[in-house]
C-alpha cells in the first residue's frame, strides 16, 4: 500500500521535522524520524506482524526509503524498550548503516545484542540510564524511566532549538510496579513546567476507559490457581514479560515446584534477565526439560511461550497432542497469562479448546484476572496530558480508532484542537515557531520479509496468494506447433486447491479443444493470444458451472 | 476431519438415542438427531461459517451421512429459532427429503419460507405456538417460549417412553424483554417437578460470569448517541435482530429522522417482521435509499448490515470510500450495535479504522453499551439448572471450552458428575433406564459448500489452498520426447504468488536442464518419474535460496 501525496517543502531553518516510517495508523513496526539542522534522529525500529491479507509473510518492516539516501545524517537510533515492535527491524537498518549509535537502557540493549548476534552483527551500543542527559549531534536527549510490560523502558525528551519534544514510547502508570521503578511523572511535570512543544503519546489503549490494575495483582491469582493444582502446571506468557514470569517463579517457590522454561525466546530472554538482575531466580529453581519430565507431576511447573496460539509453539503442539515430550492429561492446569492480541482469537481459542478437550483446566484472561495490559488507557493518559501540558500533541502507536480516541483525550485536557496532529505513516509534521502542522507526505509502503529475502514479495504476489488461497488454480497446458498454431497433443487440465473430485475438470477439456480448433482456424499462432483465448473459455466455464474463481493458468509450449 | 471410533450397538428397546451431527465442539451448524422406537426427530439444521483454515469455503453443513439411509424415518424437523446456524442447512436436507414436516414458531417459519423460496422449495410447514403440545410419531413435543436475540424462539420438550428431554435451543433470561415474552422458566419448573431425564443446554456463554443486561438498556444509549448527531447516522446490526432494530426505529421517530434499510437481508427480514407484527413501523418512517439520499443529513438514519466487517457489505464499502451512493464525511456517526464474533476482529476493526480515518465518530461495543449478548452466561445458566433439576445433562452449542464450563455449572447445582455427558459431534448418547451415557460414535465430517457445489471441496483441496495461499506455486513445464526422454524445448518455469521479482526463478532453469539431462542419460522416459525428479530439484533449490515453500507443480508433456 503506497500512500501518495505531495512531498513536503524544505524544512524552515530552526524547525523540527517528524515523520513516522511505521507505527502510526497501525500497531507495530514503530519508527519515528526526527530531523533538525540537517541531521536525523531515529526513535525505535520495530517490526509488524502480518494480518490475514498478507499471507505467507513473516514480518513487515518500516519503509526505509525516506532515509536511505541520508543514512550518514543519522546521529543516533534511540530504542525506548526491547519489544519486537520497537527493536525487531534494527538488524535491517544496521545492514544499511552498521555503525549508527544505538542508544538504550541496559536490558533493551542486551535483548538487541542477542538479536544482532543471530544476524552476525556487532552494533555500536550506547547505554543510558534513567534521568541521563546526552547529546547526539544537534539533539539533546534526556531519558525518563517508564513502566511497561517489559523492564527498563524509557521515554525520551528531545531538545533542539526548535523546541522541546517528549516521546513516551510504550507507557503505563502502574503506581505499585513490581520493581519499584515508577514512570517518572515527576520528571514529565518538570518538563511540563519548562514547556513541552510537542508530545508524542502512546495511543494503544486510548479507547479503553479507566486504569490498568497493578501487575502485582496477578500474583495472588496465579497463587490461587497453582495452589489447587495437583498435577502439572504450565503457564504461558510473553517471552519478554519478566515481571509476569517473576511472579510465576515466586509462586513456584512457594509451592515447591521446580521450573522448566519452554520455548527458545523464553529461555534466551529469561537468561538475559536473570544475568542482569532483572529476574530473581533462587539457586536450583530452574531445571531443564528432560529433568522436569522425571520429576513428580506436582513438583514441576513449566513456563512456556505460545500464549498467542502460534501453531508451531510448544503449547499448540501440546493442545494437538503432538508435543514430543509433554502429553497433557485430564487434570493438568494450563494458564494463559497473557493478552489476546486482536486477530489471534481463533488460534488462541483453538489451543484452549484442544487443551479443554484433553481434560485440562485452562485458565485465561476470559475466566480469571491473569493479565493486565502494558499500555495506559484513557484515565492514565489524562494524567499524562495534565502532567506534561503540551502545546502540540501527536498521537503515536495505534490504528486510526486509537489515534482519534487519544486526540480526543488531549483536547479534553485543554490542548487546542488544531494543535493535535494525527499524522499516519509517511505524513510529515513540522514544528516551526512552536506550532506543529502537516507539511506533506513521503512514500511509505509495506516492506515484507518472507523467508530469506526482503522486498521481493510485494502487493502483486500477495494478491495472487489471496486468489490462490481462496480458490486454488486450474492449469491448462498445450503444446502447439509454432508455425501452424495446431495443438500437437491433447491439452492437459489440472487443478490444485480447486476440487477433490478427480473428474471436476473433464467437461472443460472439450471446450479447450474447441477453442484451440477455433484459434487454429483463425490462423492464430501467437502463444500469448492462444493462452488468452484458452483462459477466457475456462474462466467462463468454471464461473458458470461452479460459481468459483480459481486462478486460470494457461501455458502454451511452442514446439 | 473425520472422527473415527466404534459405531454404537443397537439401541435397547425403550431407550432414546441422541447424536449431534453439528453444533457440539463448535459454534454453528446445530443439528441434533433423536431416535426412539425406530423413528427419528431432528432439532435444528443450521450452517457453520468457515474459519481461516477453511479458505474459500462459503458454508459448512452438518454431516447428513448418519441419517441419509433413514430419511423416511424422520417424523419431524423442529426449528428452535430463525438464525442461520439453526435453519441455514434446511434446504440441503429438504433436497433429500422434501416432505419432512418442518415445525417451528411463526417468525421462524416465515424466515425459513423466505430462504426456501430462494432455493425454489416449498417446505411442509407446521406452525406451533408457545405452550402447544403436539406429537410426531413416538415423540410428544411441547414448546416453550424462550428469549433470545431474535423474536419467537422456543425450547422444546420431548416426551417418549424413555423419559422427558428438554432442549433449550439458544436461550437467555432477559427479565424485562422488549416484547414482554419471557423465557418460560415457570414451564421449565413444571417440567422439573415432573422430572427431566435429559437436559440439553446452550453453552455459548457458559465461560462468562454473571447476567446479560436487558436488551431495553440499549435504547437509551442509542438515544444519547443519535440525539447528539448533527449529520448522517448509520446503525449496523444483525439483520435478524428485530428488537435491536425496533429500538433504533423508536429513537429515529423521536429525533424526526426517517429510516432507510441497507442490505438485502436487512430489507427482507424487517419486511417479514413488520408484516407479521414483530416490528412496529409508523407509517411513512421507511424511505428507500434514493429518497434517503435526497433528505437533509440530519433527517435520515440508515440501518445497515455489515456489522461483522463482511468485506462486500455496504458498511465495508463505505469505510473504504467505495460505496456507490453513501460517502462518509467527517462528523458522520456510525454505530456498530452488535457483538464481535471471534475471528472477525480484524475485519470489524478494519471497518472502524476506515470510518475513523474518514473522520466519522464510530460507536461500538468497545466504547459504549450498544450490544448485549443473546446467550445466558453462567449466572443465568444456574437459574436454568435449578429450575429444571435434571437427572442428566448434555451441554450443546459450543466449543470445548464452553462445554466444559457448562458442565461445571451443572455439577455445581447438584447434577452428578457422571450424569453430565460431553459428547461432541458424532458421539452417540443413549438414555436408557434414566441414565445417559456415551455408547459409540458415528462419522461426522465437515461438509463444505463452495459456490454451487456441495462436498467436492474436501480436506485435500483445503490443504492445497493453504499451501498456495502461504507460498504460491512454481510451475515447471517441459515437453519431452516420449521415446527418448529428451526435452524437445527448453523448460519453462513460472511462479504465481511467489515473488514480484521477474528474475526470481532464473537460477533454477539451468538446474532443471541439468536434471533433465540426467534423467535422459539414465534412459528415464516415464513422465511421472521425470516430474518427480524436476520437482525435487526445484523444491530443494527454493528452500535453500529463499527458505520458502511454494507448491512445485511440474507438467511433463510427452510429444
Amino acid at each position: 500500500m503506497i500512500n501518495l501525496g505531495s512531498p513536503p517543502p524544505a524544512l524552515p531553518d530552526g524547525g523540527l521535522r517528524v515523520v513516522a516510517l511505521g507505527g502510526i495508523g497501525e500497531v507495530g513496526r514503530n519508527m519515528t524520524v526526527f530531523e533538525h539542522a540537517g541531521r536525523l534522529l531515529v526513535v525505535d525500529c520495530g517490526v509488524l506482524f502480518p494480518e490475514d491479507d498478507q499471507p505467507g509473510v513473516d514480518l513487515i518492516l518500516p519503509d526505509f526509503r525516506a532515509i536511505e539516501n541520508r543514512l550518514d545524517d543519522i546521529d543516533a537510533l534511540v530504542l525506548t524498550h526491547g519489544h519486537e515492535d520497537h527493536i525487531g527491524a534494527v538488524p535491517f537498518l544496521l545492514k544499511l548503516r552498521p555503525d549508527v549509535p544505538v542508544v538504550g537502557s541496559r536490558f533493551t540493549l542486551a535483548l538487541l545484542a542477542a538479536k544482532c548476534r543471530e544476524h552476525r552483527q556487532t552494533p555500536n551500543l550506547v547505554e543510558i540510564s534513567d534521568g541521563e542527559q546526552r547529546a547526539f549531534g544537534p539533539f539533546e536527549l534526556e531519558f525518563f524511566a517508564v513502566n511497561h510490560s517489559i523492564p527498563d523502558a524509557v521515554a525520551v525528551a528531545i531538545r533542539t532549538s526548535a523546541g522541546l519534544v517528549l516521546h513516551t514510547g510504550d507507557i503505563k502508570l502502574d503506581q505499585l510496579p513490581l520493581d519499584g521503578r515508577l514512570t517518572d511523572l515527576a520528571g514529565f511535570s518538570r518538563l511540563g513546567d519548562e514547556g513541552v512543544d510537542l508530545f508524542l503519546v502512546d495511543s494503544t489503549n486510548a479507547e479503553v476507559p479507566g486504569f490498568v490494575a497493578p501487575e502485582r495483582e496477578i500474583g495472588p491469582v496465579l497463587e490461587n490457581v497453582i495452589r489447587r493444582a495437583s498435577q502439572r502446571v504450565i503457564v504461558a506468557c510473553f517471552a519478554s514479560h519478566v515481571h509476569r514470569v517473576q511472579q510465576v517463579l515466586d509462586v513456584a517457590v512457594q509451592y515447591r515446584r521446580r521450573v522448566a522454561l519452554v520455548g527458545r525466546s523464553m529461555v534466551r530472554n529469561m537468561g538475559i534477565a536473570a544475568e542482569l538482575g532483572f529476574l530473581h531466580v533462587p539457586d536450583g529453581l530452574f531445571v531443564d526439560l528432560d529433568e522436569a519430565m522425571r520429576l513428580p507431576e506436582d513438583e514441576v511447573l513449566f513456563v512456556s511461550t505460545g500464549s498467542q496460539g502460534e501453531p508451531l509453539s510448544a503449547l499448540s503442539r501440546m493442545a494437538r497432542g503432538e508435543h514430543r515430550q509433554i502429553s497433557i492429561r485430564a487434570g493438568d492446569t494450563i494458564v494463559l497469562a497473557s493478552s489476546l492480541i486482536p486477530g489471534n482469537e481463533n488460534a488462541v481459542f483453538g489451543v484452549v479448546n484442544g487443551l479443554s478437550r484433553l481434560g485440562a483446566t485452562v485458565v485465561h484472561q476470559g475466566n480469571a484476572k491473569v493479565h493486565v495490559s502494558g499500555h495506559s488507557p484513557a484515565g492514565e493518559l489524562l494524567f499524562l496530558y495534565n502532567a506534561v501540558r503540551p502545546s502540540n500533541v501527536m498521537p503515536v502507536h495505534g490504528e486510526w480508532r486509537h489515534l482519534r480516541a487519544n486526540a480526543a483525550l488531549a483536547v479534553a485536557t485543554g490542548v487546542a484542537e488544531d494543535h493535535v496532529v494525527i499524522a499516519e505513516d509517511g505524513v510529515v509534521v513540522d514544528l516551526v515557531d512552536g506550532k506543529a502542522a502537516i507539511s506533506g507526505r513521503v512514500e511509505v509502503g509495506h516492506v515484507y520479509v518472507d523467508g530469506l529475502s526482503v522486498g521481493d514479495v510485494g502487493e502483486s504476489t500477495l494478491s495472487d496468494r489471496l486468489v490462490l488461497g481462496e480458490g486454488g488454480f486450474i492449469a491448462i497446458t498445450v503444446a502447439v506447433d509454432s508455425t501452424t498454431g495446431r495443438a500437437v497433443a491433447p491439452p492437459t487440465l489440472s487443478g490444485r486447491g480447486f476440487s477433490d473430485d478427480p473428474k471436476a475438470l473433464d467437461q472443460a477439456i472439450s471446450l479447450v479443444e474447441m477453442e484451440l480448433s477455433r484459434t487454429e482456424a483463425e490462423g492464430i499462432t501467437d502463444s500469448h493470444r492462444i493462452a488468452q483465448a484458452v483462459r477466457r473459455v475456462v474462466g467462463r466455464w468454471v464461473a458458470e458451472t461452479y460459481r468459483r474463481r480459481p486462478m486460470i493458468v494457461p501455458t502454451i509450449i511452442p514446439v
